[in-house]
């Protein structure tokens, strides 16, 4: 099974595929995409828009796992990212992947064992899982992560009830 | 010069499409689409974004007008309409169609002549200017108002200046 991980904002958009072979998970891309604020709405949400579109095409995977947004703060922030994550939704309806969403507390419950993991744990986990030794941004290993994430809450689907 | 304006919502979404013809405005086409809260998220972003896109088809506007935001509040509505927003531009840009956004106060004082107008006044403007007498929805009359709005920007650009 291939599954997309999309760790959602309109800046930066981490994106990683992962595939699992038997029971061991395999790297098959990563990347960031950056939209620098210098450019008009529109056309970074384009940007957005045609990567994902185009990850979906080149990896074909089934199913897209996307970060849920916990929006207690700033509506403004809210919104940006609410542009992001409609663009992206939208081109997982029509190359028609199921989306699924995973918390933080999720992520780190499937990689590291415990809700309350730092960050830095769950980067190694994904390092060490997939034999990267390298990720050149954070936001792609979430988006790595929210991929293994899925894979995981399949293998298990009550260890990841919140 | 034709113009859409859009009022951007996830549950609904505000379209109306007006002509300016010399010194007068004609009313083309308004509707309101509305997608239930029954749907899963990614089929309502697409009724939007295909909506859109088809209105764009077929009364390519050169310009859309689209509510500005402000928002103070709530931080899920600003994610919701986030979404919403994120499908539109993206729509917009995909047709090659610029965008421009209206606050409610520029779009009163447009149509009444005073910022702090009252809705029903901005409705009764929106009607006696286009020749209508009924408007099945607000969210069909305030898109309606904001492509007058941009009309009235081209005009006297001046008198909008927030």
């Amino acid at each position: 099974m291939i599954v997309l991980g999309i760790d959602p904002g309109l800046a930066n958009l981490g994106l990683g595929v992962v595939v699992e072979e038997g029971r061991r998970s395999r790297h098959l891309y990563h990347d960031c995409i950056v939209t620098p604020a210098s450019l008009i709405l529109p056309e970074r949400l384009g940007r957005l828009y045609d990567a994902v579109s185009s990850t979906l095409r080149t990896h074909r995977p089934e199913a897209v796992s996307l970060e849920d947004q916990y929006l207690r703060k700033q509506a403004d922030v809210a919104f940006k990212v609410g542009q992001a994550v409609g663009v992206i939704q939208l081109a997982c309806a029509q190359a028609g992947v199921p989306v699924f969403t995973y918390g933080p507390m999720q992520v780190k419950q499937a990689l590291v064992g415990a809700g309350r993991a730092e960050k830095a744990q769950v980067i190694y986990m994904v390092k060490a899982t997939l034999g990267l030794r390298e990720l050149s941004t954070s936001h792609a290993a979430d988006a790595l992560a929210l991929a293994l994430t899925h894979l995981a809450s399949r293998r298990m689907p009550t260890a990841l009830v919140r």
